[in-house]
C-alpha cells in the first residue's frame, strides 16, 4: 500500500488516521504542494491523480484511488476491523453526514487552489483572503457544534467513544483552522472531541508534525 | 419518506434520481432557496437541517439526514436493489471518487451562499462571479473527462451501462453548468453520458422541470 501525501494536507491527514486505526502499514510518498510551483502539478503525478491533488492511495497498482472519503470507504470495506462506521444505517448516515459537512461545506472553500484564485485572479488582499478562510470555517463549525452538542449519540468523540469517519474529518479541519488563527474554543463540543482524539495513538501518529516530510 | 428539496438544487436532484432508481415514493417538501430571502434560513427549517441547506431526507422521524451523499449511501444500504455501486471494492472506490470529485471539487465553489459572499462581501462584479463559476466547472470537467475517457470501465454511463452514484452527481452538475452557459460539448465523454442518462425514466422524473415547485 502506498499513500501520496503532503504533511499539511488535511485530506491526506484523514486517510493517515484511517490507515493507523486499521493497523495498516504503507509506503509514504511525499508530494510537496508548494515547492517548485507544486509537485502535484507535474505530469508524473497527474498520471497517478489527474486532478492534481493529494491524497492518492494505491493498493491495486492498476487502480489508484483519489478522494479521501472514497479511500476511507475502501479501507472500511476491505479491512472492516476495527469498524469506523456504526452498525445501523441511520447512525451510519449521521456519521457520514458529519464527515461530508466538513468535506463539502468547509474544506473545499479553503484549499490551496481556491485561495490562489482569490488572490491572483480576483485580486483579493491577504486580509480579505484570511477573512474568507475564517468565515467558512466558523460558519461550518457553528453548525457542527450545534449538531454535535444537541445529539445524544455524541460521546467522547463525534459518535460514541470510539473513532468514526466523522472524527477523521474533524481533527484535520481543526488543525487547518488553527493555522489560520481561528479560535476554536468558541466551539466547546468540537474542542473537547479534538482534545480527546489527538491523544489517541492513531491520531498522534497521523499528525502533520509526525510525517517524514514535516518541516 | 420525505424529501426537503428545491427544484433547481443540484444536490436535491442527485437524491431525487436515487429515489426514482430505487422505485421509492416520497413526499416532496419544497424549500424555496430565494423567496423571502431564502426559506432554508428560517428557524423551522433549521430545526430539520441546522446547516440550512437542501436536501434533507426523513425516513426515521427522529433522525433527519442531511448531505446528499450520506442520503444516497443510506438508500443503498436500506434498499439495495437495484444497486447503484459496483461489486468490487476497487470499482466502488472509483465510482465514489467520481461522485466526490463533483461533490467536493466543483459544486461547493458554486453554491448560492458562496456566490453571495463573492458579490456582497468581496464586491466581485457579475462578470467576475460568472467567470469564477465557469472556472471551477471547467477545471473539474477537464479532469473528469480525462478520467472517464481514459478508463475502460466507462460505458454508456460513468461505470458500465447501468446507473451508479457517479451518474447521479454528473447529470445535475451539467444541468448547473448549462444554467451558467458553460459549453459542455468541449467534454465529449461527459456530454455523451449526460445525453444518454437524461433519457432514462428515473433521471427524467427527477429533473428540475418535472418537480412540483418548478418555475
Amino acid at each position: 500500500m502506498k499513500l501520496y501525501s503532503y504533511f499539511r494536507s488535511s485530506a491526506s491527514y484523514r486517510v493517515r488516521i484511517a490507515l493507523n486505526l486499521k493497523n495498516l502499514s504503507y509506503e509514504y510518498v511525499p508530494v510537496h504542494l508548494v515547492r517548485d510551483g507544486g509537485e502535484q502539478l507535474k505530469p508524473e503525478y497527474r498520471k497517478v491523480n489527474p486532478d492534481a491533488i493529494v491524497p492518492t492511495f494505491v493498493d491495486d497498482e492498476q487502480h489508484a484511488i483519489q478522494q479521501s472519503l472514497a479511500i476511507i470507504e475502501y479501507l472500511e470495506e476491505t479491512h472492516p476491523e476495527p469498524p469506523l462506521l456504526p452498525k445501523s444505517p441511520v447512525d451510519r448516515a449521521h456519521v457520514r453526514s458529519l464527515a461530508l459537512q466538513i468535506a463539502c461545506e468547509i474544506h473545499p472553500l479553503n484549499n490551496l487552489r481556491v485561495l490562489k484564485y482569490l488572490k491572483r485572479t480576483l485580486g483579493v488582499d491577504d486580509a480579505a483572503k484570511d477573512a474568507w478562510y475564517r468565515h467558512w470555517v466558523e460558519a461550518g463549525f457553528e453548525t457542527l457544534e450545534a449538531r454535535l452538542a444537541g445529539d445524544p449519540r455524541t460521546g467522547k468523540l463525534c459518535f460514541g467513544d470510539t473513532p468514526t469517519f466523522a472524527d477523521l474529518f474533524l481533527v484535520p479541519q481543526i488543525y487547518n483552522a488553527h493555522r489560520f488563527n481561528v479560535d476554536t474554543t468558541r466551539f466547546p463540543t468540537i474542542q473537547r472531541i479534538h482534545d480527546y482524539a489527538v491523544q489517541l495513538d492513531a491520531f498522534a501518529r497521523a499528525a502533520p508534525g509526525a510525517q517524514p516530510d514535516s518541516e
